[in-house]
């Protein structure tokens, strides 16, 4: 199977995984996974709904967010995607959700305390806050590039609307998108009722260091 | 196949999106659509459980809500929906929950603040209170359609009851109660840790303006 | 098909509509249906999980909680279900569950008030708090059928216990635990951020009088 | 079959419990099961999605947490696992989790008072908090033995990051987690509209008594 063909069908079926973690309603997140190696990216088509989602529908684009390849509309999205991609190169992949509770801390331009392991492992730091910005020029994905150049989170909440993560490919987007709901969940909760306690800076960076190094099958 | 026929597939089938997005328990919520160009509407029959809908089951009902063609009642809410279709005629589709986190602004007589990117797209507005109403004349109806008339919202939250939304057909009243709960559930959960951050209203009209015309397959 | 496998199959299947609506875990809450005519009933195993549950591992009781047939011991509130159907002939079925927000009333031992029209409909008053009783005698059945008797609702909040609910058969009493947790939800949603503005009780009246009589499929 | 296969075959089955009652996210929590009569484990491998456990992929370890066989890296909480079966011989069965409601209250360091018959039944005793403790040596399995030896609940909290339980079996000790999510998440839900009423002491201990020696088949 071709590049192209093993990234249509991984991005497709990823989506069910924003649908299985319940961090999207009807049409309103997406994922996109970069071409290695050449200046496109594949990404979801605009309105469709996830249970219609194939790899055949899914969108070729440049990394301008023009239309290389497909019969639909690229996600509204596409013009943040592509800006992401344009000046991190290190980026595979990138995730745009609205889930709810990240949004809910995103409404608030409040900033996700690191006060969890699994915090530390993942994102190293807190989650920040990105920009408010309007849709339609590049003030998203500068925004987003903006906030988490130079920082370990892989997640930035955008002000007052969601979420977007990247990772060295559409895999690792996704994978930090629902860990940030789960955070942000835990979190949320936990300080209902009190202030959860902060971890110090040397630990977090201790799990940090193990859990990117260290964890998973080599 | 005939307008009648597609109608009540498709007003049967998008009762399992209310089940799926967790809008509903039992039987308590409903959909209908109006058959074009007719003073008809297809509309749910009263008090049976969501996995028993067929289309054959569906009810079709006089704008007066008395009953066309059917075996089993129309919902209790029939009159509501018909005096909607009545008083508006752009109106294609209706539909009524009582879904968690809308019903409980609802219960406080509590607008929901238009403070996320989202639901400026969709909203374009707060979200408003209609009058509290007792089922059984034309208050409901009456109340939805003085809270919605002139209003760009296609949801109205009644008081002490639940939610009512409208669209151009019943799929797009059914997309307005799904992303109704989503921000009414991420607006109060924001705000139980603190106040959301109010977006500008030009800010809002930008967003809606280019939701309603650009989002989407053309 | 003979009433008595008529009724093993109407539990059984009756327990997954608590997983559905997730309220139970593991082996926590149980169904039971009275044999209408005999001092006889129908009731879950005791720690079988609901995957395994079949109309032939049912447990056929006599009205003082002793098995009549079966091969497992009945449920460890038989005793609780049996006392509810030697004191109140009218009620033909008794659920019990652990359901989350209906139990945080519990646990504080306070009553869900009637704010919203779905609650005046299906419970016609607020949902009560039974007495704190321990499981092994009969105090939790002398419980909930001391606040039940004489009172609209058919659920009863047992303090720091759970839910209890009655119906006229097992299939209304689950509507009732249902609908229970529903309420119990979105007040409990609606209280986090404010006061939900009371019904007045001419109009709880109305609701509740109307839904008894005219509601459903006649 | 022999006895590790049936154990390779429970351990993958019960992972499917920890997503049913959405206690994990991606990869996040794990099951061990000991190897009766033999210094050995069964537990997940490392980094491995929950839908592509088999039991052929489960890991045999011994009790100082070194691979015995299996291709792949045993979970990164092996060596916790590992020191509570060395020093409590009584212990089957341990479970990891983050589940939400119970991290909320780790990350707040606060143990989940007992005001629920349920939770009295099954932990006999609030639900105690353990130690900060860095993954990487034996602190954390310390923090766990140290914290439920003499204790009668199988489930602690460790501070700051998540819940560990254990059991007379691996099914014993999910139960526990799952119990524990629940009564986790009843708890914090009603502390938020007030407190809720605690249980005499010599309740707690006669609920207790009675569930550990009468509940479920013999």
């Amino acid at each position: 199977m071709s590049t192209l063909s093993r990234l249509r069908r991984e991005v497709a079926a990823l989506h069910a995984e924003l649908v299985r973690y319940q961090l999207v309603v009807w049409t309103a997140g997406n994922v996109s996974a970069r071409v290695p190696g050449e200046d496109l990216m594949i990404i979801k088509p605009s309105g469709v709904s996830y249970d219609e989602l194939t790899p055949e529908s899914m969108i070729l684009c440049d990394l301008d967010g023009a239309v290389v390849e497909g019969d639909h509309s690229p996600s509204s999205d596409t013009a943040a995607h592509a800006y992401v991609y344009r000046a991190m190169p290190e980026v595979g992949g990138v995730v745009h959700t609205h889930s709810t509770y990240a949004t809910a801390w995103a409404a608030r331009h409040e900033a996700i305390p690191c006060v969890l392991t699994a915090m530390a492992d993942e994102f190293g730091a807190e989650i920040p806050v990105g920009p408010f910005a309007l849709i339609g020029d590049d003030s998203i994905g500068r925004g987003i590039v903006q906030t988490l150049s130079g920082h370990r989170s892989p997640a930035v909440l955008m002000a007052g609307h969601g979420v977007f993560t990247i990772g060295k490919d559409a895999r690792a987007a996704v994978k930090a998108a629902v860990m940030c709901e789960d955070v942000a969940r835990s979190v949320h909760i936990s300080r209902q009722l009190g202030e959860p306690r902060p971890i110090a800076q040397q630990d977090v960076d201790r799990l940090y260091d193990r859990y990117q190094n260290v964890y998973g099958q080599r």
